[in-house]
């Protein structure tokens, strides 16, 4: 038990000193004090070993996703990352793991200027637990119910690459080696869109990341919006390590169920699109159009203008929703 | 991962309807707005199985203790709960004891008007991780680093009887029957002193909750306040389980350094103590005097008014700091 206490010494050292932060790791808790009239935004994610990332995970890789999925969701909000809490459940203490792992957590912590308030360390099977927090101005976050018929839907960046590298880890593809470093890169660096979600947050009626699948999120937003929406499928950005692995029936549908792209998936008025495609002009990050939100109560696709069916989870998910 | 989608409607459920909660469960994030010029104070505790409790431990009491821990972190800064994200990890869905651990869970929340925000739901070796926030008045929270010397030092209730439940369930010693209720419900359902601490606000030096032991966190308090301090061992409160179960050596060796009391240990100005005592006379607490703070770097102990050496985790822990 001592030793665990040593740990927090891990934590406790890092270059982000934010003013909002009064008291900061070692105390009972730890205090902040957000200027006036602002939200702040939560989010919690666990990542398992075994069930989230493999075994054979980099520790460096396991700190940046741990920060990086929860930084996806605050980006969903457009907010601007704030503070963490980190939980660590730890089988055994070494120390080279726990140098690389914080290395992961504290390089995108600096970078979005994140401090770490507090958390806790235990002994038990490998788990991280984080709880980040976020601000907007009043009333300025986004959330997944704004989306109206007539909406346009973008995302940014490619979508599958996560997922292919998953399947090459695995042994169930065949990825040429100029692309593996890439794919792998996506799948265990992903990189939360912090400043597009900030960017978006005057233009877009709704938003959210891409976690657990295109198709899934897109559910996630029809339902909350009470709307439906057709995908055009050809229109679905794909990488070239996508186009040039798979066949485009499996990249498409890998591309549509993956998840782990951690991609931002919106929809914006006709109104805002000049707007939008303007302020995101400013951080470099591709967007594209892929489809449209509309009145029905289901998701559809369409490829070369004509309908296609897809049968995938995210579809199911959706349309077994009351 | 269907069936994980579905507990969080276990979660989704509650009856806490906060007004500064303007999104819960189901977003990305949760939106809060808290009122202005209030610090927001931040804790974050993991219970493992089989670490934190055994496997034997009712799921009610699992997820009492899981809030209970948190809200008393919360209750040493003088803050007033507000929040909670709940981050459970579960080997297998079983919904009679997610049904009994949500009722811990909410029981607590209601009694504190505390709203569930959000959380994450995951496969894997039990475990849950709680991230509880409160609210104080600007600068108006302790911290371990306010005791001066010539302090009071005090404690609520009772000392010891969550470290005697668990040497008896651990076979380690007899406890008479008309004992056994009251003690097992110390360690299982802890009472946080969350209003005990919001009426100690004004009053107090430093304030710490006793869950590594009374030793343990006074050391806590010295470290912070850099200042040292000395127990009166025949005045620390042991209950009459405490008296009847164990000679008064070994009772007092435990209630210093057993720990998962939930108790609040604090320090009060000679100028102070008249106005605490009054304070908390309206929250029906017993709190009681074991000695002082004092310029030394050391802690020290007396029985019968005469210095006596204790050896114990929560000494050499203090004693070993820099």
């Amino acid at each position: 038990m001592k030793e665990f206490e040593l740990i927090k010494h891990f934590f406790a050292e890092q270059n982000v000193k934010r003013k909002d932060v009064l008291l900061g790791i070692g105390d009972d808790c730890a205090v902040v004090l957000p200027t006036d009239h602002q939200n702040i935004v939560v989010t919690t994610d666990t990542l398992v070993e075994g069930v989230h990332f493999p075994k054979s995970t980099a520790p460096r890789a396991i700190g940046h996703k741990a920060v990086a999925v929860n930084l996806s969701d605050i980006a969903a909000m457009g907010a601007k990352p704030s503070w963490l809490s980190l939980a660590i459940t730890l089988p055994e203490i070494d120390y080279d793991w726990l140098t690389e792992f914080c290395a992961g957590v504290f390089t995108l912590c600096e970078f979005y200027n994140v401090q770490l308030i507090g958390g806790d360390t235990t002994q038990g099977p490998l788990s991280i637990t984080i709880t980040a927090q976020g601000l907007t101005p009043e009333n300025g976050y986004l959330s997944r119910s704004g989306a109206k018929t007539g909406d346009w839907l973008y995302v940014t960046g490619d979508i599958g690459d996560a997922a292919l590298a998953l399947k090459y880890l695995n042994g169930e593809v065949t990825v040429d080696d100029s692309f593996v470093e890439q794919i792998k890169t996506k799948l265990d660096y992903p990189k939360p869109r912090v400043l597009v979600g900030q960017a978006l947050r005057e233009y877009v009626s709704a938003a959210i990341d891409i976690s657990d699948g295109l198709m899934a999120d897109l559910g996630h937003i029809c339902q909350a919006s009470n709307v439906g929406a057709n995908i055009v499928l050809d229109a679905v950005p794909l990488s070239k390590a996508m186009h040039d692995s798979l066949l485009f029936d499996d990249a498409i549908n890998l591309a549509l169920t993956g998840g782990d792209d951690y991609e931002l998936l919106f929809t914006v008025s006709e109104d805002n699109k000049v707007g939008m495609e303007t302020a995101l002009s400013h951080v470099g990050t591709t967007v594209t159009c892929i489809g449209q939100i509309n009145a029905s109560n289901t998701i559809t696709t369409t490829l070369n203008n004509k309908p296609v069916t897809i049968h995938s989870t995210g579809f199911e998910h959706f349309s077994s929703a009351p």
